[in-house]
């Protein structure tokens, strides 16, 4: 596909936080046949669903999980469980349909979309105009992989800008209104850390974690690289430019991703850490971005229930999962829909006949 | 139908924790394309399920919700922030598709099924054999509603052992091999409590919560009502007997389903405060009926954390739910099949071509 590069466009979005809508559908939870608030979660779900699409009855439509992946230089440092080739590895397991993420968009009818945004590995055959496509995958390659953020930026501004550029528009042409979010590549806590780090103001120690499965002295090494690439880029201050400098290329396309589905007034479903991560350069360019963004779970990496924390946000589950791909957002989506089936169709105390509370 | 008035059956269950089986499911979970255990409390519930199941492959056929329903005594006493009419008047909105745990059933393919344990209203015209039918409701009432337990037992050893009896037989003609649970019953938050106390030790007041919206006076007199019921029943020390005394027709349904269903070693899914009290009275007469029960969520009502806790229970959901009805379990559904797509669906490392942990 045609992909522009350019800079994301930062037009304030719209504040969906429409008072009158929030009062009706309040109300509409309050009269269905249950104590008042006896769905918790479910029902602020009900409401934030409500207020992203703007009406008293939300609806869910063809939901697609875009799996961006992506090399990272920092890998060479050593900072992963896991081998670099890892990552096209799996991205060829998501279409074989054996991948964690494949198996559940297929038990919830989710499709599945994977970019190849910077993975060092040709899925095709042929490149440019020429080459073949394969059903299911995009080729947005920013860059053939991230460059080591200990020694230079990550990404080159203009890198950065493309990788944003491809998010933005692959959301465009996709269909439906609720985008799930997952991502592919080795080595990408360590840079979702120190774009934690960065974006939040927490301790690198706070947002550092075993990703795929470091022991204490992996960990111990990860940290000490992530502190030399903290060092090197201390200067850099404004949000892009951390992103492009700490990032990596599909974090930044995520970003992207989120930034045009919050324009699109899309339901976006964050899975866990990386997402988060592309999230936080997000919402530094976008406050208003998270008004859009149900969070599907809390992980067991080390820094995400403080990243979670700064977002003001409250997962859905909690289940101690840690392998991103999108799995945690896959797994929450039925909630999604049964919030809004609470909304749309139960029965209230008066269509059911059934008497209120302290009645006589 | 015909149900037998009989006591429960009392030979033990078979102990499930198959060693090899479950060196076998944890080598094929291990060696999926993920980190080991990143899938975090879903790769626990895989192994749960297979072991129920006694195969490597969990399947989850034709999965049943049983919502059972009666009218507890004690509620005349002002224990509850609703009328007891609420008790019939939800059962027929459950019929009606409009309560929580019928569109959430519906949502997921779920057979609903409720049965009037012991409701103080008529749902067919005409009684005994000449009475009519309604699918989806079967009418196994062990007596009129319950007695005031503040005054005498909540139930006579015999109507106890009829409503156990019919829990049993009802499960014996369900099909499917996963036994869903909710209820139904104006004041049964008062008859749980009860039964949490004198099942697990706990003081009634960290048993003793807001059920459907209680303020802080109306808590306070619940517990004192409740605190009689105990004074009244001190003395009685068998299971069976002081589930008689405090439980209510439902609740003993419920055991008797419970029961049921693990001697046929179906997948039992407890949802949340008063179908873990049910299970109480379960576990104290056949211990290791523990090994079949997924446990959905801890709900917001004040005991259940630490009825869970004396189950050694780890919840899936903690959604803030207090709602009952089954709906806890039905939002849980989907993760159970999720758990059973993991072990079924997913590639191993060998067969996806995905090199492994510190692999060069």
């Amino acid at each position: 596909m045609p992909l522009a590069s350019s800079a994301p466009t930062l037009a304030p979005l719209a504040d969906l936080n429409d008072a009158a809508l929030r009062t009706r559908v309040q109300h509409l939870l309050d009269n269905k046949t249950k104590p008042q608030g006896a769905l918790g979660q479910l029902e602020a779900l009900a409401l934030q669903l409500a207020l992203i699409q703007g009406r008293e009855q939300p609806h869910l439509d063809a939901p697609q999980m875009l799996v961006c992946a992506a090399d990272h230089g920092i890998a060479a440092r050593g900072v992963s469980a896991f081998p670099s080739d890892v990552t096209w590895q799996m991205v060829e397991n998501f279409f074989a349909g054996g991948a964690a993420v494949s198996v559940l968009a297929r038990q919830h009818g989710i499709a599945l979309t994977v970019v190849d945004c910077g993975v060092r590995h040709d899925f095709l055959a042929g490149r440019g105009e020429g080459a073949q496509s394969r059903s299911g995958l995009i080729v947005a390659k920013a860059a053939y992989g991230s460059d080591d953020c200990t020694q230079s930026p990550a990404m080159s501004s203009a890198v950065c800008a493309a990788a944003i550029a491809h998010g933005e528009a692959i959301v465009k042409a996709l269909p439906g209104n609720v985008l799930l979010l997952g991502e592919m590549g080795i080595a990408n806590t360590s840079s979702a850390a120190l774009l934690m780090a960065r974006f939040t103001g927490v301790t690198i120690e706070q947002c550092t974690g075993r990703g795929t499965g470091l022991d204490d002295a992996g960990v111990a090494h990860k940290l000490a690289v992530l502190r030399e690439a903290l060092a090197l880029h201390a200067g850099t201050t404004e949000a892009l430019d951390i992103l492009a400098a700490l990032g990596g290329l599909e974090i930044a396309t995520l970003s992207g991703a989120i930034l045009q589905a919050a324009r699109e007034r899309r339901v976006i479903v964050i899975d866990g850490f990386i997402t988060g991560a592309a999230l936080l350069a997000a919402h530094a360019l976008q406050p208003l971005v998270l008004q859009r963004c149900v969070f599907a779970h809390c992980s067991a990496e080390a820094g995400h229930a403080r990243m979670l924390q700064h977002f003001g946000a409250t997962p859905l589950l909690s289940l101690g999962l840690r392998l991103g791909e999108g799995s945690g957002a896959a797994l929450a989506w039925p909630l999604l829909e049964s919030a809004c089936r609470i909304l749309n169709e139960m029965a209230s105390f008066e269509s059911a006949g059934v008497s209120g509370k302290d009645a006589p």
